[in-house]
């Protein structure tokens, strides 16, 4: 086991400068090297470690120079939803395990090069996904994997997050989400409600998505909130519809939905929703019920309880140890846990809890529901990046930082 | 106007029964005549009128016999999902307005009849679908006609009701659902939210469905509840899946989202979600943004309000007047208003406010969404039921007991 874990961090907007703060918090790693395409942020990047640490880091614009280096072990990866795919491809082929943050595919061609890299060098990359990592998504394993729901029926998930400020905004903020929004039209964010639901329904292990069909509406809150609040951009063309919706089939007869909701007013949610033969929770109201506990009577055959007494109920033990370490981290923690698992993973030298066929997987939800809407909501397969593996996959061992916990109870 | 309106009542199940004594209630409603398959029934309604009133009805068991009858003017027609369709397009032929209650098609065909017995006799019928007639949906509706939403843009309904005692219950109570469960795998009962959700979008009235896919769950729910509390059946195989998404597409780019959900433990809702460009409601757990009106501020952009208290502020005027007469009447008062709305339809000689299109349209996702579901959630055409009258098709004069007040509004 490693003591020490030198990582090289690329992409410092908003996100990566957030991230790279975290981890400097953690005491085994250290940021020899950091990587952006503009100057400021580059200068960003080197104070933010310097002021953390007694070195200064080298600052890179070409990720393929910081690539060539022999000192780093791996790379994280917070660049745009463009770019952060092939950046990931490139570390793991010069030997660099590799997480990258969240987002959805271009192709499903970058999916298979990602497994392909991972095949073809035995390094590996791990999607950022911290909303596997939340309490609510956690507690619900948790009580998936103790039998509280009974067989898994169907799950929804929602990206519901009002970010037409974000959005309008992302050409002064070089952020991506302004060009994305702007040219593309599908279910452009998934993973963050599609990872904790995927590892419900054990995708990829013993279970997999086969097909998925997409619906967007009319595009219409950009341009009216541009129109009101950002003038230059009130002749915009939005491609992308305000609310897109994805049914996906898996391979046990399971249904996901997911929505894609950033372009309208609303107060956020993930809209969590896990629904099984013998009970169901809703996380937008807070409501649950369990057949066998919760009261039943009446023309409605149960009542609704707080879902969430059932979460303090049922924290996960990852939780549980999270909450008494008293450790903080941004989004509630989710983002100290996720890089967490990466970084021992490393040290360990052992597989992530989140891997390469998961992150392809949930990668390729965004270009398949593309192709579907752009053919009137066709139904669209769903590619196995196992190749037939997921039939006999199996979760590594337990791992405290990881997911595996509670895979491992299911074999 | 008439003073009073002659009835001819056919299906006299639990429903057919609840809504006779309803129209008993109406001093300007008499019952000289009633319907149904089985004697015992046939008694049961001969002795509900005759406890109301001081004659007799005369039973039937063939309705053709009833719809001889000339001094009838109108028929309410409570019978299964399977010949509901046939008996209004018969009563509509044999010159008797006809209600009919909610339940999906069989084929896109039945639907046509309808139109074509419409078209061809200039007599009407109505769909009772009691939910338009909800006090949420009205006030809803009240809200999108003030303009509280903005542009609609997505709408989202469900009939999430656990009904395995009921369904598996079915043969003994003589009850269609058992048979369609056991044969059937589809949206098999869209209307109580698909109805007040396309008058919300104006859907024949200047709008329309145009396409729709949908997916079906594996079936377990009435399996395991028939394991367990009905071993005569344990061995049913039941062709509908626990949970059935279901996608519209609308001429104005609308989507429309509905869920079907009646095999699995759960608490009742039919969790319509209405989303414009100005706000969003949810029904399941009281949830409201309006933008203007509701907090705003945080990296959440907004803070919900309950729903509940904008419901009162904007509680619809057939409401306000409804609970100021003090009436009552089943399923929370929406029985009576859809049943009073269709006696006074007949009684002033109008059109209905739910009229042959609205219902030949509803009840024909049903069909269409088990075409889509057997064909791997290919998307369907749903068909045009105006031929091309949608276009300039326009609400009646506002009238107290109909929703024209608020469908008046909009041109």
């Amino acid at each position: 086991m490693k003591e020490k874990v030198r990582i090289g961090f690329l992409g410092l907007g908003g996100r990566g400068q957030g991230l790279l703060k975290l981890i400097l918090n953690m005491a085994d790693v250290e940021v020899p090297a950091v990587c952006d395409l503009y100057d400021d942020r580059i200068k960003a990047g080197i104070n933010i470690v310097s002021e953390a640490r007694d070195y200064t880091p080298t600052g890179y614009s070409d990720y393929r120079q910081l690539l060539k280096r022999e000192d780093i072990d791996a790379v994280i990866i917070a660049t745009s939803w463009q770019t952060h795919g092939r950046i990931t491809a490139a570390a793991m082929r010069a030997g660099k395990y590799a997480a990258f943050e969240v987002g959805g595919a271009s192709s499903v061609e970058e999916c298979w090069e990602l497994v392909r890299a991972y095949e073809e060098t035995g390094i590996w990359c791990m999607m950022l996904e911290n909303c596997c990592y939340g309490e609510l998504e956690l507690a619900l394993l948790n009580m998936i994997k103790q039998g509280l729901f009974g067989e898994l029926i169907h799950c929804q998930g929602a990206y519901g997050h009002d970010l037409r400020g974000e959005i309008t905004g992302g050409i002064e903020n070089r952020h991506y989400r302004f060009r994305n929004f702007q040219h593309r039209n599908g279910e452009l964010y998934p993973t963050h409600e599609l990872g904790p639901i995927c590892n419900m329904l054990n995708i990829n292990r013993g279970n997999r998505l086969l097909t998925l069909t997409a619906m967007s509406t009319k595009s219409r809150g950009l341009h009216e909130y541009a129109l009101k609040n950002k003038p230059e951009y009130a002749n915009v063309d939005w491609a992308q519809g305000d609310v897109t919706t994805t049914m996906i089939k898996c391979a046990h007869g399971e249904t996901i939905l997911l929505k894609h909701d950033c372009s309208l007013p609303r107060s956020y949610s993930r809209e969590i929703w896990v629904q099984g033969t013998n009970g169901i929770a809703v996380e937008l109201g807070d409501k649950i019920v369990i057949q066998g506990r919760s009261p039943e009577g009446g023309w409605m055959e149960f009542e609704w309880e707080a879902l969430s007494k059932y979460i303090e109920e049922f924290r996960h033990p990852l939780w549980t140890w999270f909450r008494e370490a008293g450790v903080k981290g941004g989004h509630g923690g989710m983002d100290y846990l996720v890089q967490r698992a990466f970084i021992e993973s490393v040290k360990e030298g052992k597989l992530p809890p989140i891997d390469v066929y998961d992150s392809a997987t949930w990668m390729s939800i965004t270009c398949l529901t593309e192709q579907s809407i752009y053919m009137g909501s066709m139904p669209v397969a769903v590619p196995d990046f196992t190749n037939g593996m997921w039939i006999d996959r199996r979760p590594d061992p337990k791992c405290r930082y990881s997911l595996d916990a509670v895979h491992n109870d299911l074999f």
